[in-house]
């Protein structure tokens, strides 16, 4: 027997986040069962604004609410130093440290051949105009520690060294192999300080 | 720094599915952005949907698509035995056994006094108006197998056991304290095998 065929959708869709397998769609779904119809309503809205209202920032491509993203609107933040990361997750967990003052720069992923994303899949013309823009002194790579990150970064160097910027890496701090969104805030704290120039 | 509010909105409608975390939510709320806006539009449709396409069956009060749910529809099904149950949870557990084919009826809930539940919050009435059409001849009292539970299972067999019906209990094969929704098959059919009279 199968769930009416409304609850049954309900669990499909829960299926398709990321890590959530069939057991737990059904508890997600009786969840939604068990809210008001308001609560589910703005659940739904809520699902719709996020694909809706958030777009890449105009500047670094972060995620943003239409237009520019709230590090590059800050006059405050350094505008000489570009932190390079692959997704904005990459961008939360950096702000969360509050040690970077920077601008960030989302390169949209990483390259990597198995998934046919080569450099032109990625944001990385968009980085060279703002490098051309004379401000930009230092760029740091943070790319995710493992085969693509490194490859990515690598690339990044030799394209951008030549134009007389320095070009830094974060330092070995975060653990090989893991993703950068869930390091903690000390290990990531360290990566900024030891980052040293390719 | 806090996510773009849409994102940030989303996160927290996703904390309050249950068992879902801030971190979760995060990881489910990004799974989102990286749907097409299509997926997100049909998953914010079956959310809806959920909410306003099911409805509890007029007569156990399972869950259905609008009037008669599938159990109580299908004439094959054997009318003279009544599988009491706190939700329309344990009824899709003990559907999967394929073992029982008598029909159900959903309580709401267990007589719980800490949460202010008694019994006319209850789905009690629409019971007894069952049995008293006459085909009823047994009674399965299958709540879960804890103190709200056992209550409840009292309760009932006192109120309907002078009515000149049997009335059985599922048999302690499902782990004492536990939901009936995460019993395995195996122990939910010994459950249903080895009821006793109370």
């Amino acid at each position: 027997m199968e769930y009416v065929l409304p609850l049954q959708r309900l669990i499909e869709k829960f299926c398709t986040l990321r890590g959530v397998g069939y057991k737990t769609a059904v508890r997600y779904a009786f969840s939604v069962l068990d809210m008001s119809e308001e609560d589910a309503a703005e659940f739904a809205e809520a699902l719709i604004s996020a694909k809706r209202d958030i777009c890449p920032c105009n500047v670094c491509g972060n995620l943003s609410e239409g237009g520019t993203c709230s590090v590059c609107s800050d006059s405050a933040r350094d505008g000489s130093v570009i932190c390079v990361v692959e997704d904005s997750r990459a961008v939360m967990a950096i702000e969360k440290v509050k040690e970077f003052r920077g601008l960030y720069h989302v390169l949209g992923g990483v390259i990597s051949p198995m998934d046919n994303i080569g450099p032109d899949e990625l944001r990385i013309k968009e980085l060279l105009a703002r490098i051309n823009n004379g401000e930009v002194r230092e760029i740091i790579i943070a790319t995710n520690p493992n085969i693509e990150g490194e490859t990515t970064a690598m690339y990044l160097s030799k394209l951008v060294a030549p134009l007389g910027i320095k070009v830094t890496r974060l330092a070995y701090g975060v653990p090989v192999g893991a993703d950068l969104e869930y390091a903690d805030e000390m290990t990531l704290m360290r990566a900024l300080d030891g980052r040293r120039q390719i």
